[in-house]
Protein backbone atom coordinates (compact mmCIF):
# COMPACT_ATOMS: atom_id res chain seq x y z
CA UNK A 1 0.00 0.00 0.00
CA UNK A 2 0.95 3.75 -0.65
CA UNK A 3 -0.32 5.89 2.15
CA UNK A 4 -0.28 9.65 1.46
CA UNK A 5 -1.38 13.13 3.07
CA UNK A 6 -3.05 14.95 0.69
CA UNK A 7 -4.80 18.88 0.30
CA UNK A 8 -8.03 18.77 -2.18
CA UNK A 9 -10.80 21.65 -1.95
CA UNK A 10 -8.98 23.04 1.64
CA UNK A 11 -9.13 19.48 3.44
CA UNK A 12 -6.20 17.41 3.99
CA UNK A 13 -6.55 13.43 4.62
CA UNK A 14 -4.65 10.72 4.45
CA UNK A 15 -4.98 8.15 1.15
CA UNK A 16 -4.29 5.32 -0.73
CA UNK A 17 -2.29 6.04 -3.89
CA UNK A 18 -3.85 3.33 -6.91
CA UNK A 19 -2.88 4.12 -10.06
CA UNK A 20 -3.63 7.93 -10.92
CA UNK A 21 -5.88 8.10 -8.03
CA UNK A 22 -5.66 8.70 -4.78
CA UNK A 23 -8.84 6.98 -2.16
CA UNK A 24 -9.54 8.54 1.09
CA UNK A 25 -7.87 6.57 4.31
CA UNK A 26 -9.62 7.26 7.88
CA UNK A 27 -9.08 5.12 11.88
CA UNK A 28 -5.44 4.88 13.07
CA UNK A 29 -2.33 4.38 11.78
CA UNK A 30 -2.73 0.63 13.16
CA UNK A 31 -6.13 0.02 11.40
CA UNK A 32 -6.22 2.55 8.28
CA UNK A 33 -9.59 1.69 6.18
CA UNK A 34 -10.99 3.58 3.24
CA UNK A 35 -13.48 5.83 4.20
CA UNK A 36 -17.08 4.22 2.93
CA UNK A 37 -18.38 5.65 0.05
CA UNK A 38 -15.96 8.08 -0.58
CA UNK A 39 -14.65 9.07 -4.02
CA UNK A 40 -11.36 9.01 -5.28
CA UNK A 41 -9.46 12.12 -5.78
CA UNK A 42 -7.43 12.38 -9.37
CA UNK A 43 -4.04 12.62 -8.04
CA UNK A 44 -3.45 15.41 -10.51
CA UNK A 45 -6.03 17.39 -8.77
CA UNK A 46 -4.14 16.71 -4.77
CA UNK A 47 -1.69 18.15 -3.52
CA UNK A 48 1.06 15.67 -1.58
CA UNK A 49 1.77 16.91 2.13
CA UNK A 50 4.31 15.09 4.50
CA UNK A 51 2.63 11.85 4.54
CA UNK A 52 3.39 11.74 8.23
CA UNK A 53 3.10 14.36 10.98
CA UNK A 54 4.79 12.99 13.58
CA UNK A 55 5.02 13.83 17.35
CA UNK A 56 8.99 13.17 16.90
CA UNK A 57 11.41 12.82 14.51
CA UNK A 58 14.20 10.64 16.53
CA UNK A 59 17.66 10.22 13.62
CA UNK A 60 20.62 8.09 13.53
CA UNK A 61 23.92 9.53 13.05
CA UNK A 62 26.93 8.10 11.68
CA UNK A 63 24.75 5.08 10.36
CA UNK A 64 26.98 4.35 6.82
CA UNK A 65 30.36 4.03 7.25
CA UNK A 66 31.27 5.96 4.24
CA UNK A 67 29.73 9.06 6.21
CA UNK A 68 31.29 8.60 9.35
CA UNK A 69 34.71 8.41 7.37
CA UNK A 70 34.00 11.53 5.56
CA UNK A 71 32.92 13.60 8.71
CA UNK A 72 36.37 12.36 10.39
CA UNK A 73 34.08 9.69 12.94
CA UNK A 74 34.61 6.19 13.69
CA UNK A 75 31.47 4.31 13.25
CA UNK A 76 29.38 4.02 16.99
CA UNK A 77 29.88 0.56 18.73
CA UNK A 78 26.03 1.93 19.44
CA UNK A 79 23.06 4.14 17.65
CA UNK A 80 23.94 7.65 18.18
CA UNK A 81 20.51 9.19 18.73
CA UNK A 82 18.98 13.10 18.13
CA UNK A 83 16.13 14.31 17.95
CA UNK A 84 14.40 16.86 15.09
CA UNK A 85 11.44 18.68 16.21
CA UNK A 86 8.14 18.56 14.30
CA UNK A 87 8.13 21.90 13.24
CA UNK A 88 11.32 21.25 11.04
CA UNK A 89 8.32 18.61 8.85
CA UNK A 90 7.94 19.80 5.01
CA UNK A 91 6.11 17.64 2.05
CA UNK A 92 7.42 16.84 -1.48
CA UNK A 93 7.93 20.41 -3.48
CA UNK A 94 7.87 22.75 -1.19
CA UNK A 95 10.48 24.94 -0.19
CA UNK A 96 13.85 24.55 2.06
CA UNK A 97 14.39 27.64 3.42
CA UNK A 98 18.64 28.82 3.75
CA UNK A 99 18.01 30.46 7.05
CA UNK A 100 20.61 33.42 7.27
CA UNK A 101 22.38 31.77 10.13
CA UNK A 102 24.50 29.19 8.14
CA UNK A 103 26.59 29.51 5.21
CA UNK A 104 26.95 25.88 4.40
CA UNK A 105 22.97 24.07 3.98
CA UNK A 106 23.93 20.36 3.31
CA UNK A 107 21.23 17.51 2.11
CA UNK A 108 21.33 13.88 3.45
CA UNK A 109 18.60 11.89 1.96
CA UNK A 110 17.95 9.25 4.46
CA UNK A 111 15.35 5.99 4.45
CA UNK A 112 13.05 6.58 6.67
CA UNK A 113 10.59 4.59 9.33
CA UNK A 114 7.31 5.45 10.27
CA UNK A 115 5.77 3.89 13.19
CA UNK A 116 2.14 2.32 13.44
CA UNK A 117 1.28 2.04 16.98
CA UNK A 118 3.27 2.91 20.23
CA UNK A 119 6.18 0.84 21.04
CA UNK A 120 8.19 0.39 24.44
CA UNK A 121 11.01 -2.15 24.72
CA UNK A 122 10.26 -3.72 21.43
CA UNK A 123 12.30 -6.78 20.53
CA UNK A 124 14.45 -7.06 17.00
CA UNK A 125 12.35 -9.81 16.58
CA UNK A 126 9.19 -7.93 16.91
CA UNK A 127 10.02 -4.86 15.12
CA UNK A 128 8.71 -4.75 11.88
CA UNK A 129 5.14 -5.33 13.90
CA UNK A 130 5.13 -2.11 14.24
CA UNK A 131 6.10 -0.43 11.63
CA UNK A 132 3.39 1.34 9.24
CA UNK A 133 5.91 1.51 6.22
CA UNK A 134 9.00 3.25 4.87
CA UNK A 135 9.55 6.73 3.29
CA UNK A 136 12.05 9.41 2.06
CA UNK A 137 13.75 11.97 4.66
CA UNK A 138 16.00 14.97 4.10
CA UNK A 139 17.64 15.41 6.78
CA UNK A 140 18.96 18.96 5.97
CA UNK A 141 21.53 20.43 7.97
CA UNK A 142 23.52 23.50 8.73
CA UNK A 143 26.84 22.25 8.60
CA UNK A 144 28.76 25.06 10.03
CA UNK A 145 26.09 25.40 12.85
CA UNK A 146 26.79 21.20 13.79
CA UNK A 147 30.25 21.68 13.89
CA UNK A 148 29.66 25.05 16.19
CA UNK A 149 27.75 23.57 18.29
CA UNK A 150 29.22 19.84 18.72
CA UNK A 151 25.17 18.89 19.24
CA UNK A 152 23.51 18.54 16.65
CA UNK A 153 20.20 20.22 17.67
CA UNK A 154 20.43 23.30 16.13
CA UNK A 155 21.97 22.96 12.55
CA UNK A 156 19.54 20.28 12.03
CA UNK A 157 16.60 21.94 13.49
CA UNK A 158 15.48 24.52 11.13
CA UNK A 159 11.90 25.04 10.41
CA UNK A 160 11.93 23.23 6.63
CA UNK A 161 14.77 20.82 7.61
CA UNK A 162 12.65 17.81 7.43
CA UNK A 163 11.62 17.40 3.93
CA UNK A 164 9.51 14.05 4.55
CA UNK A 165 7.75 11.52 1.56
CA UNK A 166 6.65 11.72 -1.13
CA UNK A 167 4.57 8.73 -0.09
CA UNK A 168 5.06 5.69 3.14
CA UNK A 169 5.49 2.42 1.54
CA UNK A 170 3.93 -0.12 3.37
CA UNK A 171 4.56 -3.37 2.07
CA UNK A 172 8.64 -3.31 1.42
CA UNK A 173 11.69 -5.19 2.49
CA UNK A 174 14.27 -2.01 3.47
CA UNK A 175 16.83 -4.21 3.89
CA UNK A 176 18.65 -3.65 0.67
CA UNK A 177 16.82 -0.83 -1.35
CA UNK A 178 19.32 1.53 -3.57
CA UNK A 179 18.89 5.12 -2.23
CA UNK A 180 20.21 7.97 -4.16
CA UNK A 181 20.45 11.89 -3.66
CA UNK A 182 20.31 13.84 -6.75
CA UNK A 183 21.42 17.79 -6.69
CA UNK A 184 20.44 19.76 -9.95
CA UNK A 185 19.83 15.89 -11.49
CA UNK A 186 23.23 15.33 -10.62
CA UNK A 187 24.05 12.09 -8.14
CA UNK A 188 25.60 13.24 -5.01
CA UNK A 189 25.03 10.31 -2.82
CA UNK A 190 24.48 6.51 -3.84
CA UNK A 191 24.39 3.76 -1.63
CA UNK A 192 22.07 0.83 -0.70
CA UNK A 193 20.28 0.65 2.81
CA UNK A 194 22.18 -2.98 3.04
CA UNK A 195 24.97 -0.75 3.60
CA UNK A 196 23.76 0.71 7.23
CA UNK A 197 25.70 -0.24 10.54
CA UNK A 198 22.32 -0.63 12.37
CA UNK A 199 19.01 -1.57 10.55
CA UNK A 200 15.62 -0.65 10.61
CA UNK A 201 14.46 -3.28 12.83
CA UNK A 202 17.29 -2.99 15.48
CA UNK A 203 16.99 0.65 15.27
CA UNK A 204 13.22 0.30 16.37
CA UNK A 205 14.15 -2.12 19.06
CA UNK A 206 16.99 0.66 20.55
CA UNK A 207 15.42 3.67 20.62
CA UNK A 208 12.23 2.10 22.09
CA UNK A 209 14.05 1.16 25.25
CA UNK A 210 14.94 4.62 25.94
CA UNK A 211 12.27 6.38 24.43
CA UNK A 212 8.76 5.45 23.86
CA UNK A 213 7.65 5.25 20.21
CA UNK A 214 4.20 6.88 18.97
CA UNK A 215 1.83 6.18 16.04
CA UNK A 216 3.55 8.70 13.41
CA UNK A 217 6.76 9.06 15.25
CA UNK A 218 9.61 8.72 12.43
CA UNK A 219 13.25 7.27 12.75
CA UNK A 220 14.94 8.28 9.87
CA UNK A 221 18.49 6.04 9.87
CA UNK A 222 21.00 8.06 8.71
CA UNK A 223 22.96 9.23 5.18
CA UNK A 224 25.03 7.16 3.14
CA UNK A 225 28.93 9.08 2.26
CA UNK A 226 28.54 12.15 -0.08
CA UNK A 227 26.84 14.79 1.81
CA UNK A 228 27.18 18.53 0.64
CA UNK A 229 26.14 21.89 0.34
CA UNK A 230 23.27 23.29 -1.53
CA UNK A 231 21.98 26.99 -2.69
CA UNK A 232 19.48 28.86 -2.95
CA UNK A 233 17.35 27.88 -6.30
CA UNK A 234 18.37 24.22 -6.32
CA UNK A 235 16.78 21.25 -6.70
CA UNK A 236 17.13 18.16 -4.42
CA UNK A 237 15.84 14.81 -4.25
CA UNK A 238 16.23 11.65 -2.37
CA UNK A 239 15.04 9.10 -4.09
CA UNK A 240 14.93 5.15 -2.40
CA UNK A 241 13.89 2.29 -4.47
CA UNK A 242 10.35 0.98 -4.25
CA UNK A 243 9.45 3.95 -2.53
CA UNK A 244 9.78 7.39 -4.51
CA UNK A 245 11.46 10.80 -5.42
CA UNK A 246 11.03 13.32 -2.66
CA UNK A 247 11.75 16.60 -4.97
CA UNK A 248 12.38 20.11 -2.77
CA UNK A 249 13.83 23.36 -3.72
CA UNK A 250 15.86 25.83 -1.96
CA UNK A 251 14.50 29.13 -1.85
CA UNK A 252 15.90 32.43 0.51
CA UNK A 253 14.02 33.47 3.92
CA UNK A 254 10.92 35.70 2.32
CA UNK B 1 -2.67 33.01 37.91
CA UNK B 2 -1.24 30.03 38.92
CA UNK B 3 -2.39 27.13 36.23
CA UNK B 4 -2.66 23.64 37.00
CA UNK B 5 -3.60 20.67 35.02
CA UNK B 6 -5.28 17.46 36.92
CA UNK B 7 -7.30 14.69 36.88
CA UNK B 8 -10.24 14.56 38.49
CA UNK B 9 -13.26 11.70 38.34
CA UNK B 10 -11.02 10.75 35.49
CA UNK B 11 -11.25 13.36 33.42
CA UNK B 12 -7.97 15.96 33.35
CA UNK B 13 -8.56 19.21 32.31
CA UNK B 14 -6.77 22.44 33.30
CA UNK B 15 -7.75 24.49 35.52
CA UNK B 16 -6.73 28.01 38.00
CA UNK B 17 -5.59 27.23 41.78
CA UNK B 18 -7.14 29.33 43.35
CA UNK B 19 -6.41 28.84 47.47
CA UNK B 20 -7.60 25.45 48.41
CA UNK B 21 -9.82 24.81 45.04
CA UNK B 22 -9.31 24.72 41.35
CA UNK B 23 -12.01 26.55 38.84
CA UNK B 24 -11.70 24.57 35.32
CA UNK B 25 -10.34 26.92 32.73
CA UNK B 26 -10.50 26.41 28.83
CA UNK B 27 -9.83 27.68 25.50
CA UNK B 28 -6.33 28.07 23.79
CA UNK B 29 -3.18 28.58 25.91
CA UNK B 30 -3.17 32.37 24.90
CA UNK B 31 -6.87 32.78 25.94
CA UNK B 32 -7.74 30.82 28.93
CA UNK B 33 -10.87 31.38 30.31
CA UNK B 34 -13.15 29.52 32.94
CA UNK B 35 -15.55 27.04 32.48
CA UNK B 36 -19.01 29.02 32.79
CA UNK B 37 -21.02 27.73 35.28
CA UNK B 38 -18.35 25.01 35.89
CA UNK B 39 -18.13 23.67 39.82
CA UNK B 40 -14.48 23.92 41.67
CA UNK B 41 -12.93 21.33 42.70
CA UNK B 42 -11.31 20.93 45.94
CA UNK B 43 -7.43 20.73 45.80
CA UNK B 44 -7.40 18.11 47.69
CA UNK B 45 -9.89 15.69 45.30
CA UNK B 46 -7.54 16.23 42.65
CA UNK B 47 -4.36 14.65 41.47
CA UNK B 48 -2.24 17.35 39.79
CA UNK B 49 -0.25 16.58 36.34
CA UNK B 50 2.12 17.64 34.57
CA UNK B 51 0.63 21.40 34.12
CA UNK B 52 1.70 21.16 30.18
CA UNK B 53 1.93 18.40 27.54
CA UNK B 54 4.62 19.95 25.43
CA UNK B 55 5.00 19.57 21.82
CA UNK B 56 8.70 20.28 21.92
CA UNK B 57 10.71 20.60 24.75
CA UNK B 58 13.70 22.88 23.94
CA UNK B 59 16.74 22.83 26.71
CA UNK B 60 19.87 24.81 26.81
CA UNK B 61 22.90 23.20 27.79
CA UNK B 62 25.95 24.89 30.01
CA UNK B 63 23.58 28.15 31.16
CA UNK B 64 24.83 29.11 34.57
CA UNK B 65 28.67 29.52 35.14
CA UNK B 66 29.19 27.22 37.98
CA UNK B 67 27.69 24.47 36.50
CA UNK B 68 29.59 24.85 32.84
CA UNK B 69 32.77 24.68 34.92
CA UNK B 70 31.91 21.76 36.87
CA UNK B 71 31.60 20.30 33.68
CA UNK B 72 34.25 20.70 32.51
CA UNK B 73 33.31 23.29 29.46
CA UNK B 74 33.54 26.74 28.85
CA UNK B 75 30.67 28.76 29.01
CA UNK B 76 29.16 28.68 25.52
CA UNK B 77 29.24 32.10 23.52
CA UNK B 78 25.96 31.63 22.46
CA UNK B 79 23.13 29.52 23.79
CA UNK B 80 23.48 25.44 22.96
CA UNK B 81 20.47 23.80 22.61
CA UNK B 82 18.80 20.46 22.65
CA UNK B 83 15.38 18.83 22.69
CA UNK B 84 13.72 16.55 25.03
CA UNK B 85 10.77 14.41 23.34
CA UNK B 86 7.68 14.88 24.75
CA UNK B 87 7.41 11.39 25.86
CA UNK B 88 9.45 12.25 28.61
CA UNK B 89 6.79 14.36 30.35
CA UNK B 90 5.50 13.63 33.85
CA UNK B 91 4.07 15.20 36.72
CA UNK B 92 4.37 16.49 40.15
CA UNK B 93 4.69 12.98 42.30
CA UNK B 94 5.40 11.12 39.55
CA UNK B 95 7.82 8.20 39.66
CA UNK B 96 11.69 8.62 37.62
CA UNK B 97 12.40 5.30 36.67
CA UNK B 98 15.94 4.62 36.96
CA UNK B 99 16.67 3.37 33.67
CA UNK B 100 18.90 -0.09 33.17
CA UNK B 101 20.94 1.62 30.78
CA UNK B 102 22.93 4.22 33.19
CA UNK B 103 24.66 3.93 36.64
CA UNK B 104 24.99 7.65 36.87
CA UNK B 105 21.59 9.30 37.24
CA UNK B 106 21.02 13.40 38.01
CA UNK B 107 18.74 15.63 38.71
CA UNK B 108 18.90 19.12 37.18
CA UNK B 109 16.75 21.77 38.22
CA UNK B 110 15.48 24.33 36.04
CA UNK B 111 13.39 27.58 35.28
CA UNK B 112 11.04 26.49 32.37
CA UNK B 113 8.97 28.86 30.57
CA UNK B 114 5.48 27.63 28.66
CA UNK B 115 4.79 29.21 25.49
CA UNK B 116 1.32 30.42 24.70
CA UNK B 117 1.26 31.47 20.89
CA UNK B 118 3.00 30.84 18.08
CA UNK B 119 6.66 32.40 17.92
CA UNK B 120 8.44 32.88 14.95
CA UNK B 121 11.66 35.27 14.78
CA UNK B 122 10.33 36.89 18.19
CA UNK B 123 12.19 39.81 19.37
CA UNK B 124 13.15 39.74 22.68
CA UNK B 125 11.94 42.68 23.74
CA UNK B 126 8.79 41.11 22.09
CA UNK B 127 8.97 37.76 23.67
CA UNK B 128 7.26 38.44 26.98
CA UNK B 129 4.27 38.60 25.20
CA UNK B 130 4.56 35.15 24.20
CA UNK B 131 4.93 33.38 27.48
CA UNK B 132 1.56 31.70 29.05
CA UNK B 133 4.66 31.87 32.55
CA UNK B 134 7.12 30.08 34.29
CA UNK B 135 7.19 26.35 36.02
CA UNK B 136 10.07 24.32 37.48
CA UNK B 137 11.57 21.48 35.36
CA UNK B 138 13.90 18.73 36.22
CA UNK B 139 16.19 17.49 33.44
CA UNK B 140 17.02 14.41 34.67
CA UNK B 141 20.24 12.66 33.07
CA UNK B 142 21.75 9.76 32.71
CA UNK B 143 25.63 11.60 33.22
CA UNK B 144 27.43 8.34 31.91
CA UNK B 145 25.21 8.12 28.82
CA UNK B 146 25.44 11.91 27.76
CA UNK B 147 29.41 11.35 28.03
CA UNK B 148 29.49 8.09 26.09
CA UNK B 149 27.33 9.60 23.34
CA UNK B 150 28.69 13.01 23.30
CA UNK B 151 25.32 14.59 22.32
CA UNK B 152 22.93 14.84 24.96
CA UNK B 153 19.53 13.05 23.52
CA UNK B 154 20.05 9.52 24.44
CA UNK B 155 20.76 10.00 28.18
CA UNK B 156 18.31 12.94 28.52
CA UNK B 157 15.27 11.25 26.57
CA UNK B 158 14.08 8.33 28.32
CA UNK B 159 10.77 7.93 29.55
CA UNK B 160 10.11 10.08 33.09
CA UNK B 161 13.13 12.33 32.31
CA UNK B 162 11.03 15.46 32.43
CA UNK B 163 9.30 16.25 35.14
CA UNK B 164 7.48 19.32 34.56
CA UNK B 165 5.13 21.27 37.71
CA UNK B 166 3.45 22.02 39.86
CA UNK B 167 2.18 24.82 38.45
CA UNK B 168 2.45 27.06 35.60
CA UNK B 169 2.65 31.07 37.08
CA UNK B 170 1.71 33.54 34.79
CA UNK B 171 2.15 36.58 37.11
CA UNK B 172 5.60 36.33 37.68
CA UNK B 173 9.11 38.27 36.74
CA UNK B 174 11.50 35.39 35.78
CA UNK B 175 15.11 37.54 36.11
CA UNK B 176 15.50 37.02 39.66
CA UNK B 177 14.38 34.07 41.59
CA UNK B 178 15.75 31.95 44.04
CA UNK B 179 16.02 28.15 42.14
CA UNK B 180 17.08 25.47 45.06
CA UNK B 181 16.94 21.36 44.36
CA UNK B 182 17.09 18.88 47.13
CA UNK B 183 17.70 15.45 47.67
CA UNK B 184 15.84 13.71 50.44
CA UNK B 185 15.35 17.39 51.88
CA UNK B 186 19.18 17.90 51.68
CA UNK B 187 19.87 21.44 49.20
CA UNK B 188 22.67 19.93 46.39
CA UNK B 189 21.21 23.44 44.23
CA UNK B 190 21.30 26.85 45.14
CA UNK B 191 20.86 29.61 42.53
CA UNK B 192 19.04 32.74 41.20
CA UNK B 193 18.11 32.64 38.00
CA UNK B 194 19.88 36.43 37.90
CA UNK B 195 23.16 34.03 37.61
CA UNK B 196 21.35 32.64 34.17
CA UNK B 197 23.96 33.43 30.75
CA UNK B 198 21.20 33.74 28.57
CA UNK B 199 17.92 34.97 30.61
CA UNK B 200 14.01 33.65 29.52
CA UNK B 201 13.29 36.36 26.70
CA UNK B 202 17.30 35.97 25.18
CA UNK B 203 16.25 32.26 24.86
CA UNK B 204 12.74 33.00 23.33
CA UNK B 205 14.38 35.39 20.86
CA UNK B 206 17.03 33.13 20.06
CA UNK B 207 14.92 29.78 19.75
CA UNK B 208 12.39 31.34 17.46
CA UNK B 209 14.96 32.42 15.16
CA UNK B 210 15.94 28.68 14.57
CA UNK B 211 12.69 26.96 14.91
CA UNK B 212 8.50 28.10 15.60
CA UNK B 213 7.08 27.78 19.20
CA UNK B 214 3.95 26.34 19.42
CA UNK B 215 1.62 27.04 21.89
CA UNK B 216 2.17 24.33 24.82
CA UNK B 217 6.14 23.99 23.92
CA UNK B 218 8.33 24.27 26.44
CA UNK B 219 12.11 26.07 27.06
CA UNK B 220 13.99 24.60 29.82
CA UNK B 221 16.82 27.16 31.12
CA UNK B 222 19.65 25.16 32.14
CA UNK B 223 21.10 24.05 35.70
CA UNK B 224 22.85 25.61 38.09
CA UNK B 225 25.79 23.94 39.36
CA UNK B 226 25.76 21.22 41.95
CA UNK B 227 24.46 18.50 39.77
CA UNK B 228 24.83 14.81 41.41
CA UNK B 229 23.24 11.28 41.44
CA UNK B 230 19.76 10.12 42.69
CA UNK B 231 19.38 6.55 43.46
CA UNK B 232 16.23 4.26 43.29
CA UNK B 233 14.22 5.64 46.71
CA UNK B 234 15.47 9.16 46.83
CA UNK B 235 13.16 12.03 46.41
CA UNK B 236 13.98 15.08 44.65
CA UNK B 237 12.70 18.45 44.74
CA UNK B 238 12.93 20.91 42.49
CA UNK B 239 11.66 24.59 43.81
CA UNK B 240 11.50 28.29 42.30
CA UNK B 241 10.57 31.02 44.42
CA UNK B 242 6.94 32.11 43.83
CA UNK B 243 6.26 29.24 41.55
CA UNK B 244 6.53 25.84 43.94
CA UNK B 245 8.23 22.68 44.35
CA UNK B 246 8.58 19.74 42.02
CA UNK B 247 8.62 16.93 44.04
CA UNK B 248 9.21 13.41 42.27
CA UNK B 249 10.78 9.90 43.39
CA UNK B 250 13.24 7.71 41.97
CA UNK B 251 11.59 4.09 40.91
CA UNK B 252 12.96 0.81 39.45
CA UNK B 253 11.79 -0.34 36.04
CA UNK B 254 8.87 -2.43 36.90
Amino acid sequence: MKIVRFSHNHHEQLGVLEGEEIRPLQGALDQLVPVPGAKPTPLKAARLLAPVVPGKIVAIGLNYRDHAAERGNKVPTEPLIFLKPSTCVIGPGDAIIYPPQTSNLHYEGELAVVIAKRARNVSRAQARSYVLGYTCLNDVTARDLQDHDVQFTRGKSFDTFAPIGPMIVTSIDPSDLAIETRLNGETRQHSRTSNLVFDCDYLISYVSQVMTLMPGDVITTGTPGGIGPMQVGDTVEVEIEGIGCLRNTIAAPA
